[in-house]
Order: structure tokens, then C-alpha cells, then sequence
């Protein structure tokens, strides 16, 4: 038996770039009683977010929804569009984008991996000429999808998403656009019938506040029209009964009922806050805790200032340096978790995630936590990084009462 | 926005045959705030489900624990141990083995359906000697695999899952065998091991009393080494990776972390009752619902009383009532959901689930919905059903008294 | 360390007078995290429950809530009002109302106490005539106040106050008029302002079906006036500031935050029902299981059908039957727990709460347990009385499906 | 209808010295159903709760828990112990030392008021040698009681109880001791039976964890012997029946049961940490808090840093500069409540709470969101007080880790 009560006195801060900190009110709602998925009252339920959730994906397109976290999803985007042996061009931003490739290989498609080479293309993002150059030179258009991660949780870099449309136009390429914004969606714009995306994977644990469990596919017609022709076998990951089914608000099979019920409240939250000022919010956050880490004078991941994440910020430690030991004394003396560096990362930086529900004071805490812990590690800091953030945030926050007045 | 108040004063009834009432201890279990599932709480909370929900099973092997919901387990019991062409024999049991029949058609493999013919076949249970003769006139080892419903959650019907190991047996086929118990576990005895299984599916909404979201597939060697030689295309449900990365308590992807929390709440529940005495609750509840039936003159739609289900029973309707109009009065007025009829029984029956979180006055609750729906919807009763049931269980509680002594 | 794991599978029924069930939906706003009693969200939490708790009083006066529970409430409504040594008519309903009366005389005053002889008195409730003929006898007015209990939680009779009020006003007396509806308030009409009530006295734990905690007086002009002059000690009940600061939203003290939502709640589900639905329902509940008491052949304590309670049924025991026997078997076998015989009814009765949070289906459980734990108790039953709710609540449940027609 | 959503995205930081922030964990056992307060295991939790809270007196003797909030404990230990006219020595601490004053006027007692005079005396605690002389002064022994704020929540001051004592001791004067100890309690070291005590006043929202609706009275056998004679009229607060009831777990009236279950999970989080770790965190938040203030260059309220609260800090404002201004610009920019300057202190001072369920990074939160509040308020400070405040946590930390290898 274990008891859950796994931290000690004090606020836990679960500072990972997701799961994100599930706020007091959707665990609340979770913990409504499950109710009967064919009855009436959960058809108007199912109508409701089914609805209610293209508005963050912006979007008019179904949104499927999955009772199934966030990789299954991956998995429903490349096996509803494409067939056994399918070639499909995926570009390594980081280690998530690793994963989806050898997904992709061990779904029995060819994935062709473009990118920057060794670390210098996991600190830039999509290079959407590189794209367009490829794209180009399949003049017969073997290249059947297009696979792009939005925000790199490994990393803290958020591509430009409409400039990879742009390419792909350019380039007048008829491949699929598929979109992984697990970790961006509702927390940096994201326009999925804008940017012409034709499946966008997302989760719940991340910008949605959500525990893990359910997952998403919003879709094109010209990615309902390609799952008429795909031939990879699939069966629960299938759209066409899901969205037959979802015009009523009911599932064909079960869905996750109480998750359902979070997302419900997590919509009321973002949609009461408004999605722009939750954009602007995460970019506030971000941009004070990039502060604080320049004033360290440590390195910040992603090396191109256009497109660093307003999700989390990868912290590079300095040579000699561990950087899971870090996050190890922070855990243990502060209760803090970070994000461990992964794949060609591994040891070399972590994460702070600033996502979710969080505010300037969960930053500040954040940040403190942060110092204090490379202070203990022994790694030499420039200055206090919290009052570089402090000074940032006043300045908004005396812009914004300025505003207001 | 929708409000979470779906029900009017007094507890609502929830008895379809699953997803199953919650319990408030596990509704509270999974509010405990998210965690790193990176991190040393979530190892160790890992570990501790995987190895206690072995005993659930009755098993010493692997049970794989997906963030999906059952339909997903289904999948990944084929798609890991089966190739594209791959002939399986399954059994018609009733709508749900249907269901798994056209799944496996899904993902291209060659289903045949063994049963008894029309409504006859859902009312029986499997019949071994159908297994086994077919299994001996397969002498060159076709058929890759033997499909069966443990507990046919539309007719309330419960197979002897021993007895078809037995035929298989006795055919000296090397078939793997395949059972679905997502609505028979932790509510009628099951036994992995012993009976010589090789994927065991179950899901969470039902005997384990948990909100839908997480799945099930208990594994056994032989099934494991099937699995590198199967070629169905799989990733997301893929076990290899998911059984080494169990071994420290962690998943290669998120985990569906809160109900995992539940899942551990479960098992203290079911444990602390014991296997044995949770058991013979579900039979004591069935029989006496099944007596409440007869004395309204009214037939139970398992007509083998050595395979009547201790998780439902179906309650057939004379000809010429609509067995969905006598549910939706008994919904309207008394706030109680029943199971429909579906399939081949749509209209001609309902069910009423009496599993999970239930006890003797629960079960009266819902026996007294039952009745006075009846008579509002004007289906003529023999006599009242609740003395029948009362006698029974007062006997039984006597029988305990007088044990207890 | 204590789990809060109490109780075995299956739900348990609380069927005691109070405190009654709490529904989820109560529980889980209780546990919005507390915030500050001085900041502007509490201030408006506070405006909204004081104005609408008033309709379920009726009342336009102010209503004082207490960060106490009800038996405070008794001693508040005395010591706002009373001075030392002032004679007060209390009225022997049961249980209650004589402590009471021993609290008045712990506090300094004399209570006379009026009522019918023995037993008898407990069965048949208030008798206005016995109170008019004592006040007229008061032609000097000593009297300062009548003290009565509108529904005598240890007795199951519901006194009528307003005949109570028409006796005071016949008898052209001045004393103040201080009613105890603790159990009574939202599960019966109560009418503080037609009614000419100066202190009604309420709590939280029954029809308002919330944890016990808080308790509440609604007061008249006349009692406010009373208070001016009343001279027993009191600083914490003292109702001045309390009302004055209430103006406001707040209160002079640390008011009981969590309980106050869990009003907020409560209200909603009370008032979104409607009061008179509300009434109805208990009234329906009440008769359905009368009539399986007598259908058992067994004694209503309630001696006068005018005044049965629709609140909680008393059951006598046949001679030589402990009632404490009979509870205590069905505590163990049943998992449900009935109230006990207090005072001069210890052993002879049980006490069976149809109270707040309940419907036809929880009363049905609650009158099989009983049934089935009498008969292992070894109580002759002249037949079952289910069937004889049911067919009570059947014939209910037509008229009503008639009246929508 | 009110819904539960009072703050914006992130977590609202409630610093003001109580209600303190109420853990999860407590808030989830609070959600636990209401049982029957006469049954079985209500007993079994009533005796657990009743033993394991005198460790946090750390007293033998009787602790009284009451179904009211903190000022009815006042009244309690008043009211037990002391006749109409009797003369208290009570010591003006600051604002609430004055209520309790008030209160024992409005109870007809005649408290004489010791103190420094104006604001200097709310800044230094109790002076003891104030209370020797003038209990040596009374040689006729008119006074019956010695009352004292152990924390004075108004000001940030916790004054010696065992100096107290020992002052009545060298006096070799009879008058009862009673202590606050609201706020003070489970966050500052107390010992009710070591330091002669006789009745100790507490409540449950500051270092319990709990929301504001229990209170307690911890007795000496000198207090009960007084008890027997005091004449002050009691019911609700009557000791005798409490004390005899609560040796089976039970209570003579209906006790708040579902802040018992939080009272049990706050036992178990204070315990498990240990008492002195608890103390141990208080203080060393307490003076990182300071450190800050003083790196402001701003006044801390308590003028003998011998006596500086280890629970909240008062924070001077400069000339010219209403701190209640300050208070609503980090309300509504930083989402953060801090506490008002009361009394003689109202505009001239705000305190921030650094008390129960908070850790380091919470309190860093809580000092960046002061920093920036008080700079947007135009109040000019001479540094950035986080760094100091980190430099103190980091050695500390430091020093621990190096204790622990």
C-alpha cells in the first residue's frame, strides 16, 4: 500500500515541461462520479468540448479525441493518412522528434530525417528552406507527409509553423502536413486551419493543465480524403467512426469520462482568460526567466533569440558540470522538479518548465529554486538572476496598470 | 460551460454493467496532484501497482498497463502477437466478441466466428467442443490464435474459460489463446496462470472500480516470444519496451499518472476484501437479483444457469415491450441507468450491472427501480421481486452469522 | 495514524437523522482551498449566502451563521435574549428539547417545562392549548419566552408552530418565541417570518446536508430589540457586530470558509430543485416508508398522523426486542447505520432518517436493510414492506408522469 | 450562485498570518462522507485525534476540541475558570491581546490592561517583570487570572511563556495561566505542561493547516479544579461533560466531523515531519523573511529581534506611505493576500505569513511578490531583498547537507 502524501511541508513545484501543475479545480472536477457514456447527460457533455476545444486549436475542422495519452496520438496522425512503406520527411528538432521518427519505422513507413547537424540543429528549430529545398527535389512526389514538431519539449524551441506551410507551398508539394504541438498548444499561438496543418497531434498534461490521459487529432479534409486511400492497418486509433460518432457527442467505445470532465473545466479557464492573454502570459514568463538565466551567465538552448519557447527554457551547465546532479540537489533540498537533459542533451542542461497554470510568483519561486540549487552544485554564477526577472516583470506589470488606467 | 450537477437530490443509480460506480476513496486518490513520472515518488508508486495487480490476475507474469482504455487493449493483444493474413478463431458470444471480431478484420488479420446459431449462441456461452473440433480439423496449424470473451458484458453470460484451455489442449494445438475479461476481473475468478492464458485483456471501469482510461494486457512467455516473430505494424502498443522499462517502476511515454493512483487505491480495496470474498459478494448479489427476476415471471437472458454472470444479468422483455422505453422511465423517475440491449438483443432486454462497488442494499436499491419501472411502463409482473431477494440474501446472511459464531 | 477507509465495499447508508449524507457535489466545493476572510472573494461569498440562505428560513430578517455547530445555536438564541434568573416555557417534545431545557438552567435561567404525561408525550408533539392556557395564567408576564422544537429529531413528530404562534397571540402574551427546526429546515415548510418566530434556530448536518459545523439564528425585530436589554453574558454569540459587520459580507471572527462554500453549494441544489419540490420529496419519502413500517406490523412512534415527521420515522419494537440489538446487526451485515432511542425511549426504538440528500431508491435500500436485519434480529414481520412502498411510491410516481403529460 | 474559481491562472500565494494554506492532502481527507458521530469508528478517530494532539502541546493533561472557531476557545477558557467580577491581568500585546480583552468586559470580567505604552509596547512582547510587580502588588490575591498572547498575530511578536511562569512563580501568586497560543501553535515551540499552563487557547487554521472551524482548550488539573467553582453560566463550553464523553472518542453534541479527519492527516503531517523540524522551518523561513526586509532597508514591526515571530513578519512602511496600498497592487497585480495592519498599526504596516504548509521557495514567491508590489507603489527600497534572502537559505542548506553526509 502506498500512502500519497510524497512530499514534504510546503508547496511541491512541479516544474517540468509537463505534466504541467494540474490546478485544484480540474482535479476537482475529475473527481465528479463517472456517469453512464451512452446516457443523455453525457452527450451533451461530449458535445460540449468536442465543440469547445477547436477554439484552441482554432479551428473548424473535428478534433478527435483519444482516451490515450499523447504518443498514441502520434500514432493515430500516421496511421490514419499513410500506407506500409510510405515515405514521409520528419525533421529532427530534438529527441521528441527522434521518437516520432522511430515510431514512423516501426509502423513500417520511411521517414527521411532532415535537420542541422549534432547539437547546433536542436538549438534552431525547423529550417523551413531545408524543407522547401527537399520538397523541391521530390519532383515525384514520393514524399507522401510532412512531419514537424511544433514546440521541442527537449529543448525549449518553437519552429515557425506557418513558414513550414510557406515552404511547402513553395515548393507546390502535395505531401501531407503533420503537426506535433503537444507541448505548444495553449501556450503558444498555434492556428491549425491558418497554417494549413492536416492532422495536429496535441495531449492534455501540458498547456491544458490536465493529467496525462487523453490526446488529440485535429484534422483536414484533405486528411480525412487521404484516410479513405491509407493502408496502415488501425482499428482504435481509426477517425471515421470517431468522428461519425462524435455529431451526437457519443464515442464508439469508451471514453475517458472523468478527463473529460477536467476538460471541460481547463476550457472554461483558458477561454475565461482569454487565449491571447494566455499567449502573452507564457511569453511574459519565458522572457523573465531567460533574463534571470543570462544574468547567471549561463547559456540558454535554444540559440536562436526568434524562437525561443515560451513553454520551457533548456539551461546549459557549464563544462564539468552534471547537470541530473543539479537537479538532484534541487529536488532533495528545495522540492523542486526539473526537466533532465535528454538524447544528445543527456547531462548537459535542464529544463525549466514555466507552462500552464503559473504566474509571475510560481516563476520567481521557480527561479529561486533554481539558483539556490547551482549555487549548492557549486556552479559559478555571474550575479542573482532574480532581480534581472523581477525588474522584467515590474515593467510589465507598471505597462500593463499604465494601460488599464 | 457546463456545470457538474448532472443528477437531482439522492444518489444516482448507476448500474450499467460498466463503467462502474467509483468509489469516493479512489475519486479522492486520483485528485493528489500530478508528479514527475521521471522521477523517485512515481518509481516507486509503479512498482507497487505492477506487481500487486499480478495478484488480480492470478499471475507471476508481465501485465502490460496502458494510459488507453480497453478497446486499445484488445488491439494491442493482437497487434503484438499476430502478422497481417494471420487466421484467428473467435467465438460469438454475444455483441462485444463481435466487436473484437471486426477489430481484428480492421487490422487485416482473417477472423473465423465459432458459435451456436442466432440469439441461442449469446445466450450460452462458449462451447468448447465447437473449439475443439475445429481446432483438430486444423492440422496444419492455421489458425494462429484462439479468441474468447471471458464475461460477454451484453448478455450476462460468463464462459468457463478453463474448460476451452481444455479443449485446446485436448486438440494438441499450438494456438495461442487470447481472453477478454475487461468486465469479468476482480469480479468473477480468474486465473492466468493456471489456465494456461497467453494475453489476458482487462480494463479498469469495472470490477476495479476505476474511472475508464487505463488497460490491460497479462502476458505469458509464450505470447512474448510470439511477439518478435508478429508482423502487425505496432508502436504505441508495442511490449517490449514497456515490460523492460517496468522493471524500474517507469513507462517509455506518460503513463496515465492519476489513475494509476486510483489503481493502487483499487488494490488496497480489493486486497484488503480479498480475492475470495470479493468473489463470492458478485455471486451472492447475482443470485439473488436472479431470483428478484424469476418471481417477476420475467426470463434472464443467460439461459445456461451454470454460466449466469456474477457481474449482470439481462432481463429479457415479454413481446411487445420496448425494453429502452422501460429503461428511460426507470431513468426519468427514479434516476437509475441500466444497461441497453445491443446488437442482436436491441430492444429486447436490458441489463443491470451489480458489480464492482455494491452490496446487499445497493443492490436492493436497484432491484426496486427495476420493479416500479416495470409497472409504469406496464409490463405485468408475476409478483414483487424484492421478498425473493431479501429471503435469499437474509439466509445468506444468517448462513455468515452462524459461521462467524 | 488513522485511514480513512471505514467501510467495506459498496456504499454506505447513512440513514441516521443527521448528520445526513453529504452529497459529492457539497464535498468537493468544500474543498476550494480556504482564502482569506478579509479579502474582496470572500466578502462577496458572504453577501451571497447570508441573503440566500433567508428563503430557506423565509425570511426577510437578518440570519446569523456561526463558525459552530448547532447546539450553539440554542445557547445563542438564549443568551442574546434572556437575562439571569428569567423564566422560560419550554415544551417536552423529546429528547432534545430536555437538553435544552438543561442548558437553559446551566445558564442561569428557569424553565418551566409543559407536556403530556410519561411516553405519551413524546408520540403526539406540541399541544398549543396546553401553552395558551399556562401564558394566560402569566397575567404578570414572567414568562420571557416560549421555547419549542419544530421537529423532534429523537421522536420523529413535527410540531405545528404556527398553531404554537396563534396560542401565544390568543393568549395575548408578550414572551418572546424561540423555535429549535435544527432537523426540521429544508426537509419541512418552516415560515420564520409568518410565523412570528423571534429565534429560529437552525444547524448545517440535515436537510441543508452539509458536514456538521455551522449553525444558524434567524432573528425578528423583537428579538434584536430583546437583546438590547438582555443581560446573560455573551461575546462570541453576541448578535450585534455579528449583523452589523454581515452588512458587509464579513463577520468580526474567523468565520468557517470551507463550510460557507459547501452553503453556497447546497443552496444552489436546494433552491435549483425548489423549496416546495424539496418538501414534497421528503413528504413522499416519509409516507413510502410508514407504510412499510405498518405493513411490517410494527408501531410508528409518532402517535398522531397529523404530526408523523417527514424528516425521520421512529419504529417501536415489539416487547422483549432491544432496538439497540436489531441496529447493531444491521450495522455489521448491512453496512447501514440507523439512529438510536435516546432518553425515555433507549432500546425501545429505532430511528430511521429519510432526511437532505435522498431519494425514492436510497429509501428503498434503507427499508430492505432494515427488513432483512429484523428478521436475523428474529422480529415476527406481519409481511414485507417493501411492497407496500413501492406500491405507494409507483402510484406517485403515475400522478406525476400524469401531471406532465 | 457563486462558482469556485476566486483567482486567475497559478496558484493564489495566501500569505497572511492565517488561515494559513491548507495542504491537499488535508483537503481530500476532509472529503471524506460524514459518518455517524455515535457509531463505531467515529470513537476510534475521536480517540486518536484526542491523544495525538496533546503531543503538539506537549501536555498529558486533557485537550478540549471544540466545533467553533478560535474566539469561541476564548470564551471557553474564560468562561470554564472565572465568576462575574473577577479581576483578570491581561497584557496588551497588540490588536488581539485587545479583543480578548473586550471580551472578558463583555463577559462581565474586570480585566486590568498591562503594557508599554503606545505603539513601542506592540512592538516588544511581554515584558514579565511588568506582570511580577504587579501580582506582588496583589496581596490579597483579587487577582484570578493571568492572561497572555503567546503569538500576537497583529504584530509579528512572540513573547516568553516560560518567563511568564517563572514571573508568577517568583510573585508566589495563585492567578491562573492562559495562554493563546492560536497562532503560535505547531509553528513555535509550546509547552503547555513544562511552562504550568493552565489553559491553553488554539485553533486550527495557522499551524494545524486546517480551515478555520475547530478550536481547542488544553487544560491543567488546576483549571479543572477552578472549573468547579467558577460561576460564569456555560453549556456549549462546559468542560465536565467534554472531558468525560471524549474517553471513549465521543463528544455530548455533535463535534465538526469532517475537520476531525483533516485534524487526523494535519496530525500525521506534523508528526511525521517531527515537532522540531516543524520549528526548525518556521524559523529559518522567519529569518530569510527578515533578511529581506532588512535589505529593503524597511522597519520589521517587532523592535527585540529576541522575541521576532517565527510564524509572520510586520513590515514598517516609510512615512507617507499607506501600506494598504501597497496590499492591493500585489492582490491584484501578483495575486498574493497579505495581511492589514491592525489597530494602532492600520496603514502603517503589512504582514506577510510564513506559517504552516510553506517551504523555501514558497517564501521566495512571497518575498519577489512583496519586492515587486512595494516597487510598484513607488516605495523606494535600498536593495533587492531576494538575494539576501537566498544567500541565507543556500547556507543553511549547505550546513544541512554537510550534517547529513
Amino acid at each position: 500500500m502506498l500512502k500519497l502524501d510524497f512530499h514534504p511541508a510546503g508547496r511541491h513545484f512541479l516544474q517540468i515541461p509537463g505534466p504541467s501543475p494540474v490546478p485544484d479545480r480540474i482535479l476537482r472536477a475529475m473527481s465528479y462520479p463517472t456517469i453512464d457514456h451512452r446516457g443523455p447527460e453525457f452527450g451533451a457533455l461530449g458535445l460540449d468540448v468536442l465543440e469547445r476545444v477547436k477554439k484552441v486549436f482554432k479551428t473548424q475542422q473535428p478534433v478527435v479525441i483519444y482516451p490515450a495519452s499523447g504518443t498514441g496520438a502520434w500514432e493515430a496522425a500516421l496511421s490514419n493518412t499513410l500506407s506500409p512503406g510510405d515515405t514521409v520527411l520528419m525533421y529532427e528538432t530534438g529527441h521528441f522528434a527522434t521518437l516520432w521518427k522511430k515510431m514512423a519505422e516501426s509502423l513500417g513507413l520511411k521517414p527521411e530525417f532532415l535537420g542541422l547537424p549534432g547539437i547546433e540543429g536542436w538549438r534552431r528549430g525547423v529550417q523551413p528552406q531545408l524543407i522547401e529545398e527537399r520538397l523541391r527535389a521530390d519532383t515525384q512526389h514520393a514524399i507522401k507527409a510532412v512531419c514537424v514538431v511544433h514546440n521541442e519539449t527537449s529543448t525549449g524551441v518553437t519552429s515557425d509553423i506557418a513558414a513550414v506551410r510557406r515552404a511547402i507551398d513553395a515548393a507546390g508539394h502535395p505531401a501531407l502536413f503533420l503537426v506535433d504541438t503537444i507541448s505548444g498548444l495553449a501556450c503558444a499561438d498555434y492556428r491549425h486551419d491558418e497554417w494549413g496543418v492536416d492532422v495536429t497531434v496535441s495531449g492534455s498534461q501540458k498547456g491544458l493543465m490536465l493529467p496525462p490521459g487523453i490526446s488529440f487529432n485535429a484534422v483536414s479534409q484533405k486528411a480525412i480524403a487521404a484516410s479513405a486511400q491509407a493502408k496502415l492497418p488501425r482499428s482504435f486509433w481509426a477517425w471515421g467512426e470517431i468522428i461519425e460518432m462524435n455529431k451526437t457527442g457519443y464515442w464508439p467505445y469508451t471514453p475517458n469520462t472523468n478527463l473529460l470532465y477536467g476538460l471541460s473545466e481547463a476550457l472554461d479557464m483558458i477561454l475565461d482568460e482569454g487565449l491571447d492573454n494566455v499567449f502573452a502570459r507564457h511569453e511574459r514568463l519565458a522572457e523573465a526567466c531567460r533574463r534571470a538565466v543570462r544574468a547567471w551567465g549561463l547559456d540558454i538552448q535554444c540559440a536562436d533569440p526568434a524562437v525561443c519557447s515560451p513553454v520551457l527554457t533548456g539551461v546549459m551547465m557549464p563544462e564539468g558540470i552534471d547537470a541530473d546532479a543539479v537537479r538532484k540537489v534541487i529536488y532533495e533540498r528545495f522540492d523542486m522538479s526539473l526537466g533532465t537533459g535528454l538524447g544528445k542533451m543527456k547531462g548537459r542542461m535542464f529544463r525549466i518548465g514555466h507552462l500552464g497554470d503559473c504566474n509571475d510568483l510560481t516563476l520567481m519561486a521557480t527561479l529561486a529554486g533554481c539558483e539556490m540549487g547551482l549555487r549548492l552544485a557549486g556552479v559559478p554564477l555571474a550575479a542573482s538572476g532574480l532581480p534581472a526577472a523581477m525588474a522584467y516583470l515590474t515593467s510589465e506589470a507598471k505597462a500593463a496598470l499604465k494601460a488599464a488606467a
